[in-house]
C-alpha cells in the first residue's frame, strides 16, 4: 500500500486520519529531544566509579611516573596500551591526549593549513585552493571544521559498505584534494561500517597530493548494540603495506564510554605523523591531563574491561534503538514514504524520507514540541541537496519518551508526504 | 673585594683556590637538577584529596548542571567564581578551561594569524610582517609560540617595576606590532611584579594596531613565598574605563596549585574577546572537561580555600629560595661577579654573571653532574645577546639538594668569571 499507488479517495481518507492524528499529537504539549547523541543519565551512571579515581595516594603510572607533575606529550602507557589493543596498532604509534578527540582533528587539519603536514610542499594556506572529500550524510562538526578553514568540500554518497570507493579513488586524482573525513565503524549518522575492502581500497589508492589525509574519527569502534564487537581494521598498517604510510590520522576517544567530554582521547598514526604532530602540540602546551588518563586505566583495568563496560552500554541503547526502528516499521513501513538504516551500533539512525520534505518534517515536529537535529545537518553547509535526510539520536531521552517521540515523527513523515502529495 | 679590583697575586691565589673547589665538587658526582618549574612531590602532596574528586554520586553543579555529559564551552560556574574573584573580574568574563592555560595562548595566537580576531582587518597570516614584543628575560614556552609563527620578535628589557613601558610606549606605534608577551605578577624568570603605573599605561596606551593584544600571563597570581598576598590589578577593567576594552587576554591556570599538566585553566577577558574565542574554540570542541572542574571546585570550596593552599606551598618553597639566595650571598656577594633577583612568589631567581660567561657557566655546571636551564633560554630564539642570564629553579629537589646545587653553581659563576679575567 504505497502512499504513491492510492486512489485519490483513499488518499484523502489517509490525509483526514493523519491530520487529525497530528493535531492530538500537538495537543499533547510534549517536550522531547531527539537532536544530539548524547549519553543519558543512566549511561553516565556506569562510571560512577570513575568519580573517585585515581583515588587518594594513586599517582603513579605500572613504570613509576608521577602524573601530577608535568610532561610526557604522548600520554601514559597505562591508557594508551588499553587501546593500542583495542585498535589493533602498536603502543608507540597511539598518544592519549585530553577529553577532546574533536580537538585533536581540528588541529591536525588547522596545522595542515597553517605549517603543512610532514609530507606538504608548502602550507596549504599557499595553496591556490584545498578540496576535502566529504562523504555524506556525515558528521556535522567535522564539516564544520573544514567549513571554518574555507575548504571546498566535495561530497560522495554513502554506500552499503562504506563511502562510494570508486568515486573517491576518481577525486583524489586531483592534487587540491588534500583529505577526507570518514567515520568508518558505526557511522554518524548511518550506523554503517566500511568493509575492508574500502578500507584496502582506501590504503593503497594512488593520491595525488603527497600531503593527502584521512581523518579516521573511529569515535565507535567499541560501541556495539549486540553482543558481538565490531572488526576493527588496522588502516595504519594496511597504509604501511601498501606503500603510503602517512595516510590515516585514526581518532577515537572515551566520551560515550566513560563521561562525555570529560574523558580521554587517542591519536593513533604512523611515527613520522606522530613526530609531526609532536612538534607543534610540544610548542603549544606541555602534555595531557596524566591524572585523568590514570583515572581512566584503573577503571577499565584492561580492553576487556572496555568491552564490560561496553556490554552494559549497549544493554541501554539496545532497546532504544528497537523502539524507534519499530515505531518506524509499524507506523510508515506499508507506505513507502521513508527509508531509515538499521545500524548495529553508534549512535544514530538516519532516516530518509520523500524528496523535498525533510525540512517540513522538522518543522512539523517541532511544533508538535518535538525536536529534531535540524534537516540537511549532517551534510557539509547544512545543505542537503535532496532536502531528505533527518539524523535520529535516541540515546538521551528516557525508553517511554523515544517511543512517543519516534510515534510523533512517523506522524509527521507521514503527514509531510501527504502535503506534498496533495501538491500543497 | 670586588673580583675586578684584585692584584694578579690575589687573583691567582683566589684562581687556584676555587679550582681545586671546582675539582672537589666534580668529584662529588653530583646529579642535581634546577632547570624546570615543576613542583615537588611535597608541593603534590598538599592536592592529595583532589585524587577521589569530586568523588561518586558527586556530578552535579550548584545549578544542577550534570557535569559528566558534553556542553557548556565556557566550564562551570563554581570554578569561574572562585578564580573571578581571585582576579578581580565578573564572572561572566572569565571561562573556565582544560587543564592548560598555554594551550589558549597558543590558540589565541594561532587563531589571530589564522583567522584574524575581532578587531583585525585581516588574518595576521595576511599582513606583510608581524612584530611581537617580547619583555626579557621572559618566558621561553611563550617566545617558543611567537618563534613558530615567524613573527618578528623586539625585546624590551625588565625593569624594577615591569617591563620597559616607555620603550613599549614607542614600539606600539608600529601597526606591525600586534602584540606583547607578559607575566606580570612574579614573573618567569624574574619575580618582578608589574606596578600599577605599568598595567595603567599599558592599558591606556595608544597602539597603531586595532587588534593589537597583551598576553596576561597570570601564572603565579596567587603564588606568594610569603604571607602576603600580590595585589592583582584588574587590567581588563583598566582597559575597558581607558576605551581599550580588548587589549587584554587574562590567562591563568592550577598547574602549580593542584597538579601540573592536570588542573584547571582560565581565561579572562572583554565580552568581545571571549565572543570571538567561543566562535572557533566552538568548532574546535564542544567543551572542557567539566568533572575535574567540579573536582576542582570542591577541592578548594572557595577563593579563601585557593589561598590556603597557596601559603602550604609558601612553606614548602620559601626555604628553597631562601638557600639560594643566601648561597649566592654568601659565596658571590663579596666578589661582585653576579647579581640576582630576590622575588617574594612566583618559581625561579633570575642570575646574571659577568657578562660572556653564562654559557660557561652552564657547561662547567653539567661537567659537575647540575643541570641549569640553557645559558639564553629566557630569550626569544634562545640567544641571550650578553651571553649574562641564567634562569634558577629551585622548586623541585628538596632543600638539601637545592642548597647543594647553589653551592656548586657559585663555584661554576665564579670560575668562569675567573678564567674571563686570566684572558683564557
Amino acid at each position: 500500500m504505497s502512499l504513491l499507488n492510492l486512489e485519490s479517495t483513499e488518499l484523502a481518507e489517509l490525509s483526514q486520519k493523519v491530520r487529525a492524528e497530528y493535531e492530538e499529537l500537538k495537543a499533547k504539549n510534549l517536550k522531547l529531544d531527539l537532536t544530539r547523541g548524547k549519553p543519558s543519565a543512566e549511561q553516565l551512571d556506569f562510571a560512577d566509579e570513575l568519580l573517585a579515581l585515581p583515588g587518594q595516594g594513586n599517582y603513579r603510572t605500572a613504570s613509576g611516573e608521577d602524573v601530577r607533575n608535568y610532561g610526557n606529550l604522548k600520554g601514559i602507557e597505562d591508557i594508551r596500551a588499553i587501546w593500542a589493543e583495542l585498535l589493533g596498532v602498536s603502543v608507540d604509534n597511539i598518544f592519549a591526549g585530553d577529553s577532546s578527540s574533536l580537538n585533536i582533528m581540528f588541529d591536525l587539519v588547522s596545522w595542515s593549513y597553517l605549517f603543512g603536514n610532514n609530507d606538504s610542499e608548502r602550507p596549504w594556506k599557499d595553496e591556490e585552493k584545498v578540496k576535502w572529500i566529504c562523504p555524506v550524510p556525515g558528521y556535522d562538526r567535522h564539516f564544520t571544521i573544514t567549513e571554518t578553514l574555507g575548504f571546498d568540500m566535495v561530497t560522495v554518497p554513502m554506500l552499503e559498505d562504506g563511502p562510494d570507493i570508486n568515486a573517491i579513488e576518481e577525486l583524489v586524482k586531483d592534487p587540491q584534494v588534500k583529505g577526507m573525513w570518514t567515520v568508518p565503524v558505526f557511522g554518524n549518522p548511518t550506523g554503517i561500517s566500511f568493509s575492508e575492502e574500502v578500507c584496502d581500497r582506501l590504503a593503497a589508492m594512488e593520491t595525488a597530493a603527497a600531503d593527502f589525509r584521512i581523518i579516521w574519527d573511529n569515535a565507535y569502534a567499541v560501541h556495539t548494540l549486540t553482543d558481538e564487537f565490531p572488526v576493527i581494521h588496522d588502516v595504519v598498517g594496511k597504509a604501511a603495506a601498501a606503500g603510503n604510510p602517512n595516510r590515516f590520522w585514526v581518532l577515537t576517544s572515551t566520551s560515550k564510554i566513560t563521561h562525555a567530554g570529560g574523558g580521554v582521547s587517542f591519536f593513533a598514526s604512523s611515527a613520522d605523523n606522530l613526530a609531526w604532530y609532536s612538534k607543534i602540540a610540544g610548542v603549544r602546551g606541555i602534555g595531557p591531563n596524566k591524572v585523568n588518563q590514570l583515572a581512566h586505566a584503573k577503571y577499565f583495568h584492561d580492553a576487556e574491561g572496555v568491552k564490560a563496560v561496553m556490554r552494559k552500554h549497549a544493554g541501554s541503547l539496545a532497546p532504544k534503538f528497537d523502539a524507534v526502528l519499530n515505531t518506524l516499521e509499524e507506523r510508515l513501513g506499508q507506505y513507502e514514504v521513508a527509508r531509515w538504516t538499521k545500524p548495529t551500533g553508534g549512535y544514530f539512525i538516519s532516516l530518509d524520507v520523500i524528496d523535498g520534505t525533510a525540512n517540513r518534517v522538522w518543522e512539523l515536529a517541532r511544533d508538535a514540541g518535538i525536536k529534531l537535529t535540524e534537516a540537511g545537518s549532517s551534510f557539509p553547509l547544512h545543505q542537503d541537496p535532496n532536502d531528505r535526510n533527518i539524523r535520529l539520536a535516541p540515546s538521551l531521552p528516557p525508553l517511554e519518551e523515544v517511543t512517543e517521540a519516534m510515534d510523533g515523527v512517523a506522524t509527521c513523515v507521514l503527514l509531510a508526504a501527504i502535503e506534498k502529495l496533495e501538491g500543497k
